[in-house]
């Protein structure tokens, strides 16, 4: 039995979900020869440390009583420097301003020796090369699946599944919120507003839906994705972003006549980085509905490769993250 | 750079697509530092043997004028065993018959301390757990990405991209004949027969095409994906098969008056292997179109993951062979 300690640094949705999935995957983690020990669990309040393994379930338990893991406030920083553990799964919220505190957390991670597995866009989109050498530079590795397309495993499927091949472009649809706004608009013939309020409600759309309609969080996806596989070291600002708000249900009822949807697509290809509603054939492999996310992938020897997926949830982007942590224990 | 030796073993469609896109790729492996030699080529009527390495474009160009590889009549079985090389790639043409000489190839190539890479059905459809535990036993690797879904990356993307989850169930479109034959039949309102004809005329469909309609093609795939999923032992007997021989343009237009389509689904369960044909909604993720295949993963925690692409042609299966041999590479 190999056993690898990890802390989870950010214990909102997606920190949680990680530790409930290690919790519920125990035996399936054991079967398979691991054991992964939680070390740490820090929150914006404080943090729980035990190097022999905190016990996750009353972890959770707390956190969902008290609103807090906090048992005392030793900082995240310090837990990432100071205790003994291989893997830091950084999951603090998104920041596209200035990528903290998560490109402290990772740059402390790297040289402190440390593996990093990531669901937060902030330090990628603004910062990508220099946390790719950092990692490179302390022989550790840096595995960001969960930043785009949730449970969909895009870079993995690339990088590994597709490794034969050299990937010409790519399209997508990185954004669950706008893709179901534009669903239910083209399906029950509704105006932006009625839905986005539909969708507030339901819980798919932010109070302030900024980010998500004006393509912004798409944008971050792209970015991330050109830097990944075409080696590039965009940030958000070098991509051409619209947004959705301006959609009317008449463009889309037009477009459905004509046997098209309009959904925000995200494209990249060598030196171009889109986010623009576009008009796609029903029948197209984009042509996803929901919440769902999709990633389209040109490839010279495979042709089009799509994947689609729930693009959202904490569960969901718990799964990329326990795939990414299990890619390092065997590879590592 | 790392220098490594493979084989061809049957020199057909697949075996050429594998040749010219080594040839092709040439320059990307040494960027990724690695150099491919092909060793040996075999056919049906002899091979070429060339431990300093093949030249592949004139390999290449006999076979096209002379009709064979053949410079000696050295047999395959013996330059698997005897020349020094570390990677077979077994691309003789599948026989659901007795498996050979798939099976002799793959069990020589074990036995000799060789990796094997195989597009060939044959083997893994009648005696799958003995060629793993064989290649086990012998410490080397045995992969079949290009068994299933020509280049759509099925196995690679379960066992490793979504390798934190724990898959429940696998629904698919596996054959790309009989889905250009519902395809059209669906959007042409035309009869089987005459469907049937223009497809043989495009070369999508054989002149005996009762491998495909019957449902044996896709039982074959569904049973690899069980094997090698769900760790059963199964062989394509164990499939309950209905293939699509009668049905009528009639029932395709009904289901698309109610949104939805007729398709040849795969499906397989912990305990049930089945391929009939299924009504699909229109609007449901494996209602993929033309000769395009289609997967769809229910998985514990990433939900239902689908990926389609094309699921046949010489270089699309080649994709999938030279993906694995880099996993290999990358692995060993």
């Amino acid at each position: 039995m190999k056993t690898i300690s990890l802390s989870i640094i950010g214990f909102g949705a997606v920190g949680q979900g990680v530790a409930s999935s290690i919790l519920t995957k125990q035996n399936y983690l054991k079967e398979q020869g691991f054991n992964l020990r939680v070390v740490a669990i820090s929150d914006s309040k404080g943090s729980e440390v035990n190097p022999e393994g905190i016990d996750i379930e009353r972890a959770l338990k707390r956190k969902n009583q008290e609103g807090t893991i906090a048992k005392s406030n030793q900082k995240a920083l310090d837990i990432i420097r100071e205790v003994e553990h291989e893997i830091v799964v950084e999951a603090t919220p998104t920041n596209i301003k200035d990528g903290e505190p998560g490109i402290s957390n990772m740059l402390g991670a790297f040289n402190s020796g440390r593996h990093v597995v990531t669901s937060n866009k902030g330090p990628l989109v603004l910062r990508f090369l220099e946390l790719k050498e950092a990692a490179e530079d302390n022989g550790v590795m840096f595995r960001y699946e969960a930043t785009v397309g949730g449970a969909v495993p895009i870079f993995n499927l690339i990088h590994e599944a597709l490794s034969g091949n050299t990937v010409i472009g790519i399209e997508g649809i990185l954004n669950g919120t706008t893709n179901y706004i534009l669903t239910r608009m083209a399906e029950e013939r509704m105006p932006y507003e009625i839905v986005m309020k539909e969708a507030q409600e339901l819980g798919i759309a932010e109070t302030d839906p900024s980010y998500d309609v004006e393509g912004i969080d798409s944008a971050c996806k792209l970015v991330i994705i050109a830097n990944s596989i075409f080696g590039q070291n965009a940030t958000y600002r070098d991509v051409n972003v619209t947004g959705i708000t301006k959609i009317t249900p008449e463009a889309l009822e037009l477009a459905s006549k004509n046997n098209y949807v309009v959904k925000l697509v995200c494209e990249a290809g060598k030196g171009h980085l889109t986010v623009a509603p576009r008009l796609v054939p029903k029948r197209h492999p984009l042509s996803v509905g929901g919440t769902l996310n999709v990633a389209s992938i040109l490839t010279d020897l495979a042709g089009r490769i799509t994947i689609s997926g729930k693009g959202a949830g904490s569960v969901e982007t718990a799964s990329s993250i326990l795939s990414d942590i299990l890619y390092i224990i065997k590879n590592s």
